[in-house]
Formats: C-alpha cells, sequence, structure tokens
C-alpha cells in the first residue's frame, strides 16, 4: 500500500529532520519529556514568500533563515534551544529538489545549533509559500532576559553590526551598490542568532530583546517594557565596513540603517557599572559588543542623535506588517 | 509614544487570549514551567484560506476550527489542552472587525477548551491568509495514545459520524442539497475534538489516530504503523440522519463518506475482549462509538467491504495537498 503524495513528501524530505519525541512524525503530535530542573521557552515566527525572503533566495537558506529568525527569539531570553515544529504551506508544483534543499539548509543548521524537529504539517497553499516555526528552548528557572527591566541611567548597547540585512535586501533588489564579497546579502539570509552571548549575558542585562524590526523601533519595545526613555547616538552603532562605507558616503545612512530590519542581533541594557560584565561576556561568547547610548526617565521615547550631536528624526518608523 | 500598527493590532485582538507564561505577548519568547510529572504532548496545523476553509466562513468558526484541529491531535493522543502559539499570516486590509470575530472565537473555545495563548506572529501576505498553530498538551509518562499496537483480531472503532464535514462543505459549495438544520454546515466549519474519549481511550485502545484526510486512507495509516491489514465494512459506519438519507437513495454515498475528509472523529483499535470497556470508555466520555471492521494479518492495506459483504474499492484515495 503506498503512501499518499502528500505523506510520501514528509517522508522523504522532513523525517531526516525529526529527532527524539518526534516519533518518526508518523504520529498526530510528539512526545516530549520537560528536562528536568527547567523552564521552557517557547516562540513562533512566520515566514512569507515575497515579504520575509525573495522568491530566488536560495532555498537552503530559506530554511535556515526560518530556523534563525526563532533560534534568535531564544537568544533574546537567554535560552539554550532545544527542538521546534514547523508548518510549510507551499504551492502545488513546489520542486521536489526546492524541497530538498530547504530540508538540507535546516539539517546543516540543525547540528549548528544542537536541535530538532518535533512535528509539524505541510499544506498547499494558492499563493505564495508561508513558513512557520514553533521554537522551543530551555532556560534555568528565574534567569530568563526580559524585556522589561532598563533603569534610568542604564547603558544600552547592542550585538554585531546594525544595517546589513537591510542593505543586503537592497543589493538583491538591485537598489544598492553591489556587494563584492557578499556579506550584505549574506546577513540579509542568514542571520546569526547571537545564542552564546544571550547565555552569557544572564544575570548581567538588566533587559534585552532581539533586533529584527529596526534598532530604533525596537529600541522603543524596550523602552515601553520599561517604563523608561533612551538616547541612541547614530554615532556609536556599530557598522561592517561595506556599511561604514557607505555612512562615509552620505552620513544619511546611519540615521537609515538604524531604521531597517532583519538584524538579529542583541539589544540590551545593563548598569555602567556593569559594563566590565558586558564586555567579558562578549568576549567569552566571541560576539563584539558596543554601548549605542543610554537610558533616561521622563517620557517614553526614543531620542536619535546625530553626527552633531542633535536630536534627529529617522526616515521611517521601521517594519510594519500592517 | 504610539504602538506600530502591526503591534497595536496584536494588543488590541490577540493580548486578551494570553495566559500564563504568555508575558503579555510583549517579550520575544513565552516561559512556561513544565507540569511537574507529565510528558508534553506537540503537534502543529496549518490552515489557509480557500483550502482549509472559505473565504466566506464567518471568522469566529474560523479561529475556533483552527484551535479544534489541533485539540484532535492532543485527543487522538489522549492528551489534555495546556496552551498554543499561533502565527496569522494575513492580507493587508483584513478588517478589523474580521479579526475581532477571529479573536472572538478562539477566547469562547479557549473556556470551553481550558488552553490559552503562549505566543506567536502576525505577518503580512500577499496571497490568502495562511494560519498555523502549535498545540501544548499534556499526558502521564507512558500513557499516550500512539498509531502503532493494532493487532490481527483487533476490532476497529470509530468515534461520532463520518462524512458530515465533506458534505457540509458540499452544501456551501452548493454540490450538495440543502442543509436545513445547519448539521453539515456546522460539522464542516465546527469540528469537535474528541478530548474526553481519547483520555477514557488511555489503557483501553491499542492504536488510535483522528480522521482528518478521510477514514479510509487514514485507517491505511494505522495499518501501517501496526504492520496490519483492516477490514472496513461500509455498512457499519455511523452516519449522521442527513448523511443516512443520502445514503438511503445511493447506496454509492457510504463510499464517498468513507473516502471524504475532515471528520475530526477518533478511529481506534481494541482487543475483542475489551469492547465492554471501549463502550464504558465512550458513555464516560458521552461519545457514542461504533465498530466498523476489524484488524487482519498479512498484508498491510485496507479491504473495503460494501453493502453486500463484497470488497469495494473507493471513489478516491483520500485527502493529499500534493
Amino acid at each position: 500500500m503506498s503512501l499518499p503524495p502528500e505523506f510520501a513528501l514528509i517522508a522523504r524530505h522532513f523525517r531526516g529532520l525529526a529527532g527524539e519525541g518526534a516519533l518518526d512524525l508518523q504520529d498526530d503530535a510528539a512526545l516530549l519529556a520537560p528536562p528536568p530542573g527547567l523552564e521552557l521557552v517557547l516562540a513562533a515566527d512566520a515566514m512569507v514568500e515575497g515579504v520575509h525572503y525573495l522568491p530566488d533566495d536560495p532555498p537552503e537558506t530559506v530554511g535556515r533563515k526560518l530556523l534563525r529568525v526563532n533560534l534568535s527569539d531564544l537568544a533574546a531570553m537567554g535560552a539554550e534551544p532545544l527542538a521546534y515544529l514547523m508548518t510549510t504551506a507551499l504551492p502545488r508544483g513546489t520542486p521536489p529538489d526546492w524541497l530538498a534543499a530547504f530540508a538540507a539548509g535546516l539539517a546543516d543548521d540543525q547540528r549548528r545549533f544542537g536541535l530538532h524537529v518535533l512535528g509539524g504539517d505541510t499544506v498547499s497553499i494558492p499563493g505564495p509559500a508561508c513558513l512557520s516555526l514553533t521554537i522551543l528552548g530551555t532556560v534555568p528557572p528565574g534567569q530568563a532576559l526580559r524585556r522589561a527591566g532598563a533603569r534610568p541611567g542604564d547603558d544600552l548597547w547592542v550585538s554585531g553590526t546594525i544595517g546589513d540585512g537591510m542593505l543586503g535586501l537592497g543589493v538583491l533588489q538591485g537598489r544598492i551598490p553591489a556587494d563584492p564579497e557578499g556579506h550584505l546579502t549574506r546577513r540579509y539570509r542568514l542571520p546569526e542568532p547571537r545564542l552564546a552571548l544571550g547565555k552569557a549575558l544572564r544575570g548581567v542585562a538588566r533587559a534585552a530583546m532581539d533586533v529584527s524590526d529596526g534598532l530604533a523601533q525596537d529600541l522603543g519595545h524596550l523602552c515601553r517594557a520599561g517604563g523608561v526613555g533612551a538616547v541612541l547616538d547614530l554615532a556609536a552603532i556599530p557598522l561592517s565596513p561595506p556599511a561604514a562605507a557607505l555612512a562615509l558616503e552620505d552620513p544619511c545612512w546611519r540615521a537609515r540603517l538604524a531604521a531597517g530590519g532583519d538584524d538579529y542581533e542583541l539589544l540590551f541594557a545593563a548598569d555602567p557599572a556593569d559594563a566590565g560584565r558586558v564586555e567579558a561576556a562578549a568576549r567569552a561568547a566571541g560576539t563584539p559588543v558596543a554601548r549605542i547610548g543610554g537610558f533616561t526617565d521622563g517620557h517614553v521615547e526614543v531620542t536619535v542623535l546625530g553626527p552633531e550631536g542633535d536630536a534627529v528624526s529617522l526616515p521611517q518608523g521601521g517594519w510594519s506588517h500592517f
């Protein structure tokens, strides 16, 4: 008795991704004995073809990006990866090669980040592919990083470099000059979840989140959660060499990069007295960090300082789907 | 400082669904202390507008159906509901009234079934709405119902009635005569997850699954998982009054109903010596069950017996997305 095509597809492409508790993707649900003594950390992010990735992005990177944007949520909470469930809504006629490469990318990243598939669903859609992933991680009780907690006087830190993902999208859409090293397009397609840094910041950062919708807009979330204001110093935002080259040509780029998106860096608050501990955590994690401003009392609002130290307004408020 | 529109939408429509551990949907992830001494049961199902529900289905029932098809997976494992995460990919311009009604339906069913939202994501899609839900439940260790386990000689049982969902879709599409009581369309839009029955069948059923893609096709999954064959007696399949009226007019309807889909009933195997225990479990759960065949040794295949007791073939193999 042969499998119906939908189940043959799952068996062929996705069963190899299944791990402990997934029951080979052959039951109605997965079974997971929760790791004793830990809290579970759970997040779900969706990606839509043409919105979160480009139709001609390599399928290997589409699967990996889907996993990594969710891993970035775990990083923001200081959690470690455990497992995931995934639903894929795919146009009929999606080539088997596309699916094989999509699954191969996931397999690579599963090994890299130490997690596996628990379950999911594969359906057809008369429209763009729509991918959804629910991730599970663990954290010792009470040690999760939270968005609330920044206090007036705290330093504002960010990891890595800002704006590369947005520039990478611009390169792929032909709006931005070429990217000879491929750094920018790689950053758009393959964000780097800062899991080691998130873990190292447990007990050090007072508040944290990941930057996905634009640095300035996401900083607004940290402010609302903490009931504080913030000052963001555009000149202090860390840039990669190609982004720095653009900003050197035209200083307006700094504001655009702070309003972009697709960074998946960690944005966090720390007591200035803990600056040494933040730097030690960053060294231990192998992830650079930079101080880009601070938190203030008074209004819940973000003040952006331009290159002359004067308050400037950003070209747009950051990414919103609606 | 006002919220960007995407976050205002989440705050307005979805925050009221959030429960313990969801952190008011304001962090990057949820925190869940796993219930001590229990295994977690996890499943994820997606629904696409125009594929799993009709564009003009009432939004209250769309949200409830999304939750219920996932609850049905918990029922199939004998699990109890705990919480869920949801991603919604919605066309820009989705009316706020649609969203409010969608969320109100979810709120109703959360109360009915005893679970709440932990987290999720809301994005835009340039195509049909695509909804994905990951459900978490609990079961005492080792007591989950599984698809594997049916033995030759076991009875084959099913809950409720078969074919109503498929007929309800036909009514809504104008292919099936009217449905004066609205029973069929209600069954298409609002499946009834058999949670009480699933729980009552722990330690009684040898194998179980939920019927979502057509009874005969899903029975094939039970056979493959157990390495057994099955005989399905069309005349014994329980039908609702409107379905029975169709089958009386034209006996071919029985085969069509067994090949349909959207039933969300439980299909399970039990030792004939346990028939009394099965019936007691059904009474305790308030869910009717019927014996509709049995399992055989030899080939992994489903033999369908027609009204004359002769083997017949079904008009189609059941639902497949690809």
